[in-house]
């Protein structure tokens, strides 16, 4: 059994259509992103609108889990439903419907019948995270919402040879939570992973990874911002990744930064 | 008597030293800039934080009076206390001190002793306000706190057009909110006036005048989106002006778009 599975939920019987999401969402609001029991999530949301309109019970499968607080610019969601249920109607309009319901915080930006075999998160080649980090002396009320603040000034250089060393596959168990469920792997192929100086103190970081396993990126960007802190060496972290222990690695970066930018398939 | 002047508030006796604050802030969570009994403002905010800070009474005077949900990058206060109080400290750091109290929605962003005779308003030569439409079919959860979202196309060059017989000398009554006194001269200087395109959809309104009138900007942006649309002439503007009548205007547009960017002195 992987890391993270659902149990099964119950599918149509019969002929089905499945259905593909691409959505955007602020994550402020929302107690992340998969269904909760009493919480408001992403998912939830989704599920109770996407009903609604389709008049028919929806379970959906996401690409990206992001954790409470972190957004989303290209989640993918599918979801299966009874052939019936989209005949003579065009599954390309149920975004702008959805959208109607849920905008601003979030707006399905496209929908459309996938193929049977398409699926949100197995069918996932890469993820491609963003994390913006403001490096001023002044928080700025405008990027409050979107960046994590952090006055003193860091050494973008030495956050950019820190990064190298996270190409490729790794144990990222010491930039990861440790999984529920015992036996989970925790390797990973990371494909890029840089920063970008956009100028005016916003620093981006883009991570593009097979898979990730919880809070990785946070992780990292919090060890990243210890290097640009003098606090660790850019050389610590092929250390740290060896290490396998979360405690050598930095505080957890806040979720306001980060973004799921991307799924690629 | 001039325009929403306010009763002289008690000001300190004895020797006093003006203090000039340079503040931005999220417009959302705020009716509006100025004080008001019972209702949270930014100038309630800071008054209560700096009467904190400094320990004694403070009666701030703001140099745009922003509406509710209005925005502001660089508003501009300021406020007498007794000689005594800033006695051996560094009223630069004062900017700091507030900042921590009221960050992320209210910034302050400098603070400085002013010369006995400046005044937030009254020495104000011009003021620059922003406004942001975004013109894209969906929504944008990224945006929806700092723009106005309009689906449908716009016609940017006929929207420029548009804006170019505000230059001048006007009297502005077909934009502006009916002044709560008799009398109230509504006759403004337009400096500057003009859209950019900054791409992805997102359009950007610069207005610089000697001053401005209640909603004039709003009335204004909701105006030239409605030439935009081709359902008022560019050539119309100059018509709209000279009638002097509020229902002549487009409808005012929404207060998440706007931002006082800068007060010249």
């Amino acid at each position: 059994m992987t890391l993270f599975e659902d149990p099964e939920p119950a599918q149509p019987s019969g002929p089905v259509v499945r259905v593909r999401l691409l959505v955007a969402y602020l994550g402020a609001g929302f107690h992340g992103v998969q269904v909760q029991r009493g919480a408001r999530t992403v998912a939830g949301e989704l599920t109770t609108a996407a009903e609604r309109v389709l008049q028919t019970p929806v379970h959906l499968t996401c690409a990206g889990r992001t954790d409470a607080g972190v957004h989303a610019w290209g989640q993918v969601f599918t979801f299966d439903v009874p052939a019936e249920v989209t005949e003579g109607t065009d599954v390309g309009d149920l975004a702008r419907k959805l959208t109607r319901m849920l905008a601003p915080e979030i707006v399905v930006r496209a929908s459309a019948v996938a193929d049977d075999d398409f699926d949100a998160r197995h069918s996932a080649k890469a993820r491609r995270y963003r994390y913006t980090v403001l490096n001023r002396p002044l928080p700025d009320p405008f990027l409050a919402a979107t960046a994590w603040w952090v006055s003193s000034p860091l050494d973008l250089r030495a956050m950019q040879l820190a990064s190298d060393p996270l190409l490729g596959e790794h144990d990222f168990a010491s930039f990861c939570r440790k999984p529920e469920q015992e036996g989970g792997s925790l390797v990973r192929t990371v494909l890029e992973a840089g920063w970008e100086d956009l100028g005016d103190g916003v620093l981006r970081f883009e991570i593009v990874a097979t898979a990730f396993c919880q809070q990785m990126v946070r992780s990292i960007v919090g060890t990243l911002v210890e290097v640009g802190h003098g606090r660790k060496k850019a050389g610590e972290m092929l250390t740290i990744l060896a290490a396998k222990d979360r405690h050598k690695a930095g505080p957890v970066a806040p979720p306001q930064g980060l973004c799921l930018w991307e799924v690629q398939y």
